[in-house]
């Protein structure tokens, strides 16, 4: 029956990729809410027309793959945690698909001769990431009220910078 | 260089499906904000570990394939206006990688014999949906302050339900 459609795998092709201050992951934001960070797409050239529209909102999502990501772990410690959670209930990269999001503030969005720059603050992952899409962050979709927040309300550690613990660099 | 990453493809596999109410996009809510239909993540039981501390999460990302997107388009008319506008600058699963993401209420996790299902609210997917991601809903990373959303501030259709116009079903 149904179930049986998880056995199809599901292929993408990246859309560019993301240029970023960060060779390594040592030092890195861990959180594109927690930076200033700049950095910048570079999307293919035939993308040009899919971004008519988008100059106009603030904020955009990155959807990326985490090339980068150690193996899967069905469990990790978190920057912000001394207690072993969940994959799914962390935004860590080693994860069973290793997509990640970030909301970053757009700044800039400029044709090149053989792609698409667009600036954007709020970099918090790798230099050359392959990325996947970009959606318009849409308050009345997005930001959510009554929120509880898990082990995020009582994180016991308060670091802002990533160490390599998961990933490969 | 750099710009040669974006060759490379890149494989998930569904870690589950997710069922709901809408076997066609007839009807179906357009986005998870603006509903309370309930639906039911089916999660391969050996992510069970996986899911350790997201129980104490109000709101939860699923990340998503749009199985039954029609063919890609750099631009469409989104449900919410008449202006036509790139297909990053919109939610439409048309997309160059067909990746959909909704942030929906976390309601209730049971393990089954042969499954993991996890009851949320604020369906708005097809159902059978195969599932690429589950992300917990962070407050100081996902909700964002002084948001301009472009085209959807001015948009000129109001809305809820779906029709067929981007899916095959």
């Amino acid at each position: 029956m149904l179930m049986n459609k998880i056995k199809n795998e599901i292929t993408y092709c990246p859309i560019g990729f993301i240029k970023t201050p960060f060779d390594t992951s040592e030092g890195m934001p861990i959180q594109s809410s927690f930076t200033q960070a700049k950095g910048a797409i570079f999307l293919r050239k035939e993308f040009q027309k899919a971004l008519k529209g988008l100059e106009n909102f603030s904020h955009i999502y990155l959807l990326y793959h985490f090339d980068k990501a150690r193996s899967m772990k069905l469990q990790v410690k978190p920057f912000l945690s001394e207690e072993m959670l969940g994959i799914f209930a962390v935004r860590a990269p080693n994860r069973p698909n290793s997509i990640g999001i970030s909301i970053v503030r757009l700044k800039q969005i400029s044709a090149k001769n053989d792609f698409i720059e667009i600036q954007f603050e709020g970099a918090d992952m790798l230099n050359g990431t392959p990325l996947l899409d970009i959606k318009p962050y849409v308050m009345d979709f997005d930001s959510q009220t009554d929120v509880r927040n898990g082990w995020y309300d009582s994180r016991d550690i308060e670091i802002n910078q990533s160490d390599n613990r998961f990933t490969k660099d």
